[in-house]
């Protein structure tokens, strides 16, 4: 049997939360988590390069099966060598398997045990996707981490409809699993579902880790249920995984649900919130969510984040970036992209060394204070 | 009397043709001339940082006067230390008067003799700008070199109305230069206007040059004239100029209209085609033109251009580039933009060494004939 793709190595459990502090050994490098990986949807995070995403500390970037398998088709992809040298970054790359989108972008979408007919979101075409064509699309982009086809079933859909779905889930992974053509290069996570109910996520859970994937995410969070639902649902989600493989919360990039993840045991998180609310000109800082655009920054020449040593922070004035972004400047979003991204991806810096110190309760304080979180009109970011 | 801002230094005369070698001396550095300069209408060059700019050999870029004092107001990027702090922007930075746009982009305009009324390209609003307020408002943008506000009437207008535009364009000049406040830290340079005419360009440069500017203009050409007409003008007015001053052809930016101004004694060339081409998937390649965005790219792993060493074609394929154009990823047009502006940045190298070499007229030919300049069916760019 050969070695797997993805491997994990847990160094240190914090003393009095148990977050867990480890690397993930992949392909092209053993990167340190908890960490965040910023979205690059069409295997490009908007507006930024390579260079940039490395220089800010990304190790790992998401890109979307389904997008890809639409434009440019993961044929072409492949033919450059897959999405490593498509898009020349040389670390970490994650897939999802495109359920997610199937779900929330397609039209007419007609779920199967088979698989998902839907049409396309751009052209209207008819189109099918099944765990065994989500995984050779996969294959043929190349990524490090690839994720099951999986049904992300509402979270307040009912129990009755959820079992269903959970049990769906568990059948198509195994197909997919068998369907893996690359298990050497490429290691392929299990996604565990199960709404809100425990029972259904230690059924998706037990199912799951009975086919001993290398790594394991956590889905159907952060679809509309409140932070203390998703809480709460990681609380008793999370022991019901292994502890020698990653755990990955998809879709979750707001600093608070960050940070109270890795308390519940979570060890890499996506999201295009940071990256879509920067081309609104909104930024997250140290201080709480600040709109660059907004007026009163017009004569203001601090930098977006006075505790920041980002790129953007170093050299660019909140005046400048409000000017690029009402002039519809692209070098505007530029700056709020790589400052947001930082932000985040530093953050899991800070949750390192904290867990490494024993006092991420402590370090959740102070952060939440600070950013206004324990105020009564907290916004989401 | 002070020193003025920005002198000239002439090397060389290329011996068959009397294109010249020389450097520009600017409060920001001294920078080799013939050049190109990068245009960032409003305090940002489009889609590229201030680093990239200079990695790809940029040394002075543009700005303009009009779209900065418009938005975000001439005051505030005072009040930001000026242009160079604002933008973060260590080398030369020219800005232009203001009069083209106010004749292109405005609405409603009408010339006196004292200035222009006009409304806002952008909110409608009434505005009158002379030569008094374009200087000023340049003074406070703060550039190395600065242009005197004109008027640039059509190259086809009658004798008579270019005539009565040419002495008022000098009356003008006259009065920015008394109302010039910077004249140790900012260069402003006289226009030479005249349209097709000998006598007028003659009148006009005779006006200007008694005024004794830093450097020259040439303007009113590249609007709608052919290429032998603009050059039939150039050879016939650089001789009307002091050798000892920079010699600038404003708003030129294709590639054989750069070469064959530089023939004609043209030291800096300035235009927005590089990077308005390239937000369309259009690349200037030592074999011509290259549409990357069409059909034919979607498997080309090739660099835009096998004779180019840029950031982009050292790393990206024109399948990856027209990939992201399609996808509408704003990286894709980062890509073109910077391989364009390198291309004629590098070109002017290739001239300058010509010159240096003495055979400017033959790397002409070759240039042309590789490009297709010389085909039947040449395309402006
Ligand atoms: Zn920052
Ligand atoms: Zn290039």
């Amino acid at each position: 049997m050969t070695e797997p793709a993805i491997k994990y190595h847990l160094i240190k459990k914090e003393k009095h939360t148990g977050a867990r502090l480890g690397e993930i050994i992949t392909p092209h490098g053993t990167f340190p988590t908890p960490m965040f990986m910023p979205v690059g949807t069409q295997a490009s995070v908007k507006s930024l390069a390579p260079e940039e995403l490395d220089a800010m500390g990304a190790n790992i970037i998401l890109s979307n099966t389904y997008h890809l398998w639409l434009r440019p088709g993961e044929e072409i992809v492949k033919e450059a060598g897959g999405l490593h040298k498509f898009m020349n970054w040389n670390k970490g790359i994650l897939t999802d398997s495109g359920g997610f989108q199937v779900f929330s972008l397609a039209k007419m979408r007609d779920i199967t045990e088979e698989g998902v007919h839907f049409r396309s979101h751009l052209s209207g075409e008819k189109l099918f996707l099944s765990p065994e064509k989500a995984i050779q699309i996969e294959n043929a982009l190349g990524a490090d981490i690839m994720m099951s086809f999986d049904e992300c079933p509402p979270f307040f859909e009912s129990y009755d409809y959820i079992k269903k779905s959970v049990e769906r889930t568990s059948r198509w992974a195994e197909r997919g699993l068998k369907a893996h053509q690359n298990a050497e290069k490429q290691g392929l996570f299990g996604i565990v579902q199960g709404g809100g109910h425990k029972e259904l996520r230690a059924q998706s859970a037990h199912d799951l880790v009975s086919m001993d994937f290398p790594g394991y995410s956590i889905g159907g969070l952060s679809v509309g249920e409140s932070k203390s639902e998703m809480n709460h649902v990681l609380s008793f989600t999370t022991p019901m995984l292994p502890e020698n493989k990653p755990r990955y919360l998809m879709g979750v990039g707001s600093a608070d649900a960050l940070i109270d993840g890795v308390i519940r045991g979570i060890d890499m998180f996506d999201c295009v919130l940071p990256t879509r609310i920067a081309r609104n000109g909104s930024c997250m800082t140290s201080h709480g969510r600040l709109v660059v655009k907004n007026a009163v920054y017009a004569h203001d020449f601090r930098p977006i984040d006075d505790n920041c040593n980002c790129y953007t922070c170093r050299n660019f004035s909140r005046a400048y970036i409000r000017h690029l972004i009402k002039a519809d400047e692209t070098f505007g979003l530029r700056l709020t992209s790589y400052h947001n991204l930082y932000f985040l991806i530093h953050l899991m810096q800070q949750v390192r060394q904290a867990i490494m110190d024993d006092n991420l309760l402590e370090f959740r304080e102070n952060f939440f204070e600070e950013y206004g979180f324990n105020s009564e009109n907290s916004r989401n970011f």
